[in-house]
């Protein structure tokens, strides 16, 4: 009997026709079945005459399965479920309202970057982006399916989602791009015959990324376009949805974000969006988390389907400093997706500095949030990692991991604003369905851009803190004993630093 | 026949009693006229048997008086008017709406400091504010009438307004100072009695100013306080009120601030400061400037007697850049009063970096908004700008004079913001009551904390610009000669930056 792991794929693959147009004329789906979940999961067309079908089971034990195919007789058979590997955490939830876990109870906080599709660059450049990501502490990456045309990204994919061929690129400037929009003439598709290799080569990226222990946020449609994928009719669009669920929907460390900046396609309505986040309730047997993301105005994120804010920066100068807002509005965990890029060339969102970076990611961590990384540092060879990934040129991310180690050390479910606090940030565990974890146990305050010479305190008469003072720009703890009552701390005069109280036990 | 320039203070004494209490017995007020003006003014007691009276002459030429007194008959002469000397360009107006000038037409941009109580210091400290202001770029300073009762400045004025005892200081300590609220026993006033001699120094400091070409923006009221002058009856205000109006209307630098922080003044209410707004109006016959500055809540700026906002910062992060929207709420000069303070307190309000509160600066004049600096260094002394007054420690104020020399050099009546820029700052000339300036003829467009190593701009196609690349920060100009149509400028990928396009005249 074939063995998969709880959170891995069971795959099948059936031979059928070729002729025709498989992917509208056949059809592939199935039921599996273990002792404590039944599952029907909906199969592709894979090329080749190959039909597959995947499933993600979610609990130890036998399981038994029927496949039925529009072209032959149902498949039976069996397989095993076994404990998950090592670093098998499965598929991350939300947890505690405003933030996540893996499905074994691991806590996870995101810290997620940007590259749109450093998918769809070359072999050499993907390893490049892998290594880079080996070595960071980002446990997201948001990336698209569709090839993306946008300043400083104007060369062809590595290849297209749909058969036909694409518009010559070969005339296009930084200064003529805008001008083709997305339905340009000299492109010729056929959206009904999807690219099998296209979608291979994607499930390459995300089974990578898993070995990573990094979730991939897809980035289904987006309007970067000069094909026509982002004005496709809804028959379409329907069609490749479907077959997008149909493929990635097993893999465990899948998210979905229905679209980037999908205020700009124009030619999709609410009607559309709430269409195929219905497709995804259906098409998706696990509930993987789902979310969209803005340019300019929010989707009402207080929709059932949507999981989590998937937030873009409001302004120029406050967007991590809304969090806390946020949370009350939403009800749900804040992803801050984007909130400017560290970088230098001319857009307003991609020309933060690495402190600027830096200070925003601890902005959103006092506050309960989940911040994202970004970079777009101009360079010769026009590889930037917001777009093409490769290598990090920035500041703000050797910062991460620090602050990632300070994160995952703090007591509970995640982080929550701290009210009590005049003009610092101040995090505080996570108000917790349990009484194990007290919002007194522990004090994360952050000074941001301020740069007090000393600071004053008094939690209350009887505990007795730890008192650490973090800089969180040059990485330092400073241990400073254990305080109580009313107390001082000195700090040095700069911008960026932090203390954090932890309860002592008596 | 005696002589005063224009703008200038006459002013007559007359010997009268002593007896009783003169200051709520006795009156003198007068009707000073010349061709082309009539103004009826009060005067005030000034001890030892010395009544005054004071006329500020707003045109050249001849003048009459005549002087009546509650003791004795009237007082006639006369005296002449002669052009204002060097350096005196009159009261500072309302100009273009949202702007400043001095009555002779010289333009005033508005760029003030804040030093609540240097007036009571010792000589020695006095002097060495007034060397450090002569060695700055401000042209008004925030200072209180009434001495201060607040964190780091604990200790006792160099006189007190009335006549009575101070309750004994030596029990204040850092910790405890906010106990004492203002009606601490220990305090003894007679509030029908003013101490001359409070005023006649704060003249000295009203006049020296003058010299240096400094306003004094008077903040009559503050509720920092431990002697119970912010909690006097309605009746021993509108004394004071008046006693300060016939001292120091007549001095064409002085601007009136209700008070400082009024919200906290919780023994008064919108009424009392409407009372007092009225008393303004009808005391101070010259119609100097005139608002009242707010902790938390912005008061009703849109009130007829306010003639400019005087805006203390909103929250941490956002104050200047809010100056566009409060241009079009109030349809006033928008003077950024507290921006937070250069320093290192552990207040949040007092520890923002010399970088920060320059970025603060040049966001607010790109908005077309007028920004105030104050410095907060804590020092063993206890001696800090923004209440001592003293030397200046920051590193904002050296790059002040640096802003001013730009901004003087734009044409028109001072700064608007334009809209048509996305992603950064950009201020060109207020719209015009003439077409002597047009918008097109100057851009001074500014990048704050961004950092871009090249923007690029299409003003139109005929006119030429000539470019400078400006770093704000290390005060540097680089002309780049002249540039048309679409144009790219290169820049240093630093903060900081800003550039400014002055149209060629061909």
């Amino acid at each position: 009997m074939r063995e998969v792991e709880k959170w891995g794929i069971f795959e099948l693959s059936v031979k059928g026709p070729e002729e025709g147009n498989p992917f509208t004329e056949q059809t592939i789906e199935g039921e599996f079945a273990g002792k404590w979940e039944s599952v029907h999961t909906v199969g592709f067309y894979d090329g080749d005459g190959v039909y597959k079908i995947r499933f993600m089971p979610s609990f130890t034990g036998e399981y038994a399965y029927k496949v039925q195919t529009s072209f032959g007789g149902p498949v039976r058979g069996g397989f095993c479920v076994t404990e998950p590997g090592e670093g098998n955490h499965g598929p991350v939830r939300v947890k505690n309202r405003f933030h996540f876990a893996y499905e074994d109870g691991t806590p996870y906080l995101c810290l997620g970057t940007t590259c749109y599709v450093w998918d769809l660059q070359s072999d050499e450049r993907i390893a490049e982006t892998l290594t880079s990501l080996a070595h960071s502490a980002f446990n997201k990456i948001r990336f698209c399916i569709l090839p993306k045309h946008y300043d400083f990204n104007l060369g062809e994919p590595r290849s297209y989602p749909f058969e036909g061929t694409p518009m010559d690129s070969s005339v296009l400037t930084r200064d003529n791009f805008l001008e083709y929009g997305n339905c340009s003439p000299g492109n010729s598709w056929d959206f009904a015959r999807f690219n099998p290799e296209h979608f291979r080569h994607i499930e390459y990226c995300i089974r990578e990324l898993g070995k990573l222990g990094i979730e991939a946020d897809l980035i289904v449609m987006h309007p970067y376009d000069r094909w026509g994928f982002s004005r496709m009719s809804e028959e379409e669009d329907d069609r490749y949805w479907n077959y997008v669920l149909a493929r990635f929907s097993a893999f465990r460390n899948v998210w979905w974000s229905l679209a980037n900046e999908y205020d700009l396609m124009r030619s999709k309505t609410i009607k559309d969006w709430e269409r195929f986040a219905a497709l995804i309730c259906k098409g998706d047997p696990y509930g993987r988390l789902r979310s969209i993301h803005n340019c300019i105005p929010f989707y009402d994120y207080s929709r059932p389907w949507v999981t989590h804010c998937s937030i873009q920066r409001q302004d120029l100068y406050k967007t991590s400093e809304m969090v806390g807002e946020w949370r009350e509005r939403y009800g749900k965990p804040v992803v801050l997706d984007e909130i400017a890029y560290e970088g230098n060339i001319p857009h307003g969102w991609g020309n933060i500095s690495g402190e600027e970076m830096v200070r925003r990611f601890w902005e959103a961590v006092c506050r309960g949030g989940y911040p994202g990384h970004g970079e777009t540092y101009w360079n010769e060879e026009g590889v930037l990692w917001w777009s093409h990934g490769g290598t990090l040129h920035g500041e703000s991310h050797k910062r991460f991991q620090f602050l990632m180690d300070i994160w995952k050390e703090a007591p509970g479910d995640g982080l929550m604003p701290c009210g009590d606090f005049w003009s610092e940030v101040c995090a505080v565990p996570e108000a917790s369905l349990t009484d194990s974890v007290r919002a007194k146990d522990y004090y994360l305050i952050y000074y941001s851009f301020m740069q007090p010479v000393f600071k004053e305190y008094h939690i209350d008469d009887e505990t007795g803190y730890r008192l650490s003072v973090i800089d969180t720009w040059n990485m330092t703890i400073e241990e400073r004993g254990v305080v109580s009552g009313k107390f001082r701390v000195q700090l040095p005069g700069r911008p960026y630093m932090a203390i954090r109280l932890e309860k002592v036990n008596i």
